[in-house]
């Protein structure tokens, strides 16, 4: 009961559900003729900020189910870490939406940018929090996880702690490129991750160690 | 069939739907330029309510698990009891939203937050009952529950069923104590539980219990 | 691959979320003051509509679930089957707000209740097309059941076959009657069921059959 | 971890939630008397569009269910083109609210049904990726599946890349034409599949493969 099973079972509800929540924010325009195609492609924000979001938290389960891979249990701490970091992934269609309907308006965009981002940073220091609170006493770990190596992965959550600050920096110069730059960091992470070793070599990874899924975490998105 | 888990699964999903959903309480804002930014900040209430809701609801689902936790079957009234509790948890986006509709407004947040507690309160009505029914004969327990214990953590119960009603009168007071007493209680239980005994200790508790998830039924969050 | 376990499971999501979106049909009024408590209390449709609706779906779950707890695999046609039945379980949050929307006017009730009523005809009709199926051929059934009283429980779904059509008149007549009678035969569903006896008695259900749920498939909720 | 669990019940999530999220594109007219009934009839668009996309929606489930059955375990470019297909997936709400919008007008259906069918017409696109890469070493396919036999299946899947844009043009002529021939499809493929032979005969399907599930992709939904 105090197995990772249900907690994992109910956080991947809450990204599925986030996840095709998303959909929502796309308008059904009521325009008429030539007009409806052209309402079609006016709201090409809605598109864009729909595919971006969606990768965005898919990589998001990924990489939490990544982390629950190094875990033989959970604790009170770590439901209420879960929790928070869960608060942040279903809030997310909210400003995948504001996003959305104020792209095309440079002002509003960077308005709307920089609370995109800003809840992207929220996320970081959710995931980088339930890191570092396993990593640090390490009595959550399954026994075969390298505890040094792990908690040498922090340091690249630091980097990320810099590096997630930028991306609002970045809205206020190009909101637009900010969510690019969103969509492409979480292609990124779907391919690149460095692992955190077992102390014994892990007999089933036979010799395509790059190619099978493995488990990770990162900082990100 | 009769054992607890589709029953389990099937509450999750309710949960995590229900927690899900409290995003779209909170408006997309239409205003451009200046107005943007006021009535992103207008709108706070709705942050605060979405933040308590989610973290009441958490708390909600995680003593669910507990209570399930000492369950080895289930039978129809307990079904039927945790259906009448799931459909209050379903219900919870409702009075989430009417409260962050009109706490701004001192007449009309007394009316929703009357609203909300009278919710809270039905919850710990259908929380109690069920954990009523489990302890009064027991045959639904796993056969390592202490029956005693679990009958003496009724009293427990007897003074929710007091502090609840409580609440709705704060919420006449101050609506917005009102929700933030909700935020402070969840919370609170989220570290705080009393755990029902095994009459057998439990070996795997291995010394250090007060951190690890115990399996607890309690009259709330 | 072709046991009953996926299928199921997909049964339940659909079943759960259904069931939670049940409460988007509830409005947050948006009036002041005095005007806002009678806002709520005006729309007291939506509130009966929501809880009688939620009874029916739960129990529509709990016996989906009873029904395939005597499967032992399942083919492409009672996977389309259940599609069906799916399909008309997830549209339930549509007579449910259509009936909530107009249960004040007399008229217009009659029009959302038999629409309402309609859509528990074709619940009905999919739940016992799917348990003709399966009991026809018996070949889906786990060894253990006994083939001719699960034939034998049809007769019974000849019966609902004539009393649902009867609630679409009794929408005529009263459509908050309709609406309280649904409500009700989801109640007497939860409590009271016959079951299919296996061949050979299950040892498990050490004497106290009647309170332990019992898995059986009934034409209804 | 690697194994097909969890993206699988990550990718059921998401099809469950699509699937119940398209009744919220269903309007609750608020006429009263005689025009009740008229605006329910009037939007028949509604409910034909719900009934197609949720047979397309339900038979993409169980392809999908089909084709992770061949597989023993996933790698990070197949969990990314898993991502590709329930972005399209989780999208299908939006084109089906926007075919029911505007069906009745002969110029608007033909814009909203290209969309439809393109939507369509993507899915296929990254079921058949998902295939192709599956296929094209075998490392993730199950030891006793027939590597030859499954690469030999996607010659189908050129075919239904031929199809597939056919229904765009399709739309062109007659939308409500491509609709019906969207559902006659979904039904038609929810019977009717060939299967992958294992190379060793699965002793399981003891005289009726016919009629048991056959766990097979092919390039449609």
């Amino acid at each position: 009961m105090n197995t990772t099973g249900r907690v994992e079972a109910f956080s991947d509800g809450v990204f599925a559900i986030a996840i095709t929540l998303l959909v929502l924010e796309i308008d059904v325009p009521a325009e008429h003729g030539h007009e409806l195609t052209e309402a079609l492609a006016h709201q090409w924000p809605s598109y864009a900020a729909y595919v971006v979001s969606f990768l965005v938290i898919g990589v998001m389960w990924v990489n939490h189910h990544a982390l629950f891979g190094h875990l033989v249990r959970v604790d009170r701490t770590l439901v209420f870490l879960n929790l928070l970091l869960l608060m942040v992934v279903a809030a997310l269609p909210w400003p995948t939406a504001l996003l959305a309907a104020h792209l095309r308006d440079a002002d509003d965009a960077r308005v709307a940018g920089v609370v995109y981002s800003g809840v992207m940073v929220a996320h970081a220091i959710c995931y980088g929090a339930i890191w570092w609170y396993v990593t640090h006493r390490g009595h959550l770990l399954r026994p075969e996880v390298d505890r040094a190596a792990a908690r040498a992965t922090r340091v690249r959550f630091s980097i990320g702690a810099v590096a997630y600050p930028a991306t609002v920096g970045l809205a206020l110069l190009s909101p637009l490129a900010m969510l690019v730059m969103h969509g492409a960091t979480a292609v990124y992470y779907a391919f690149n991750h460095l692992s955190v070793p077992d102390e014994e070599p892990n007999g089933e990874t036979d010799g395509e160690p790059d190619r099978v899924l493995v488990e990770q975490p990162t900082g990100r998105p």
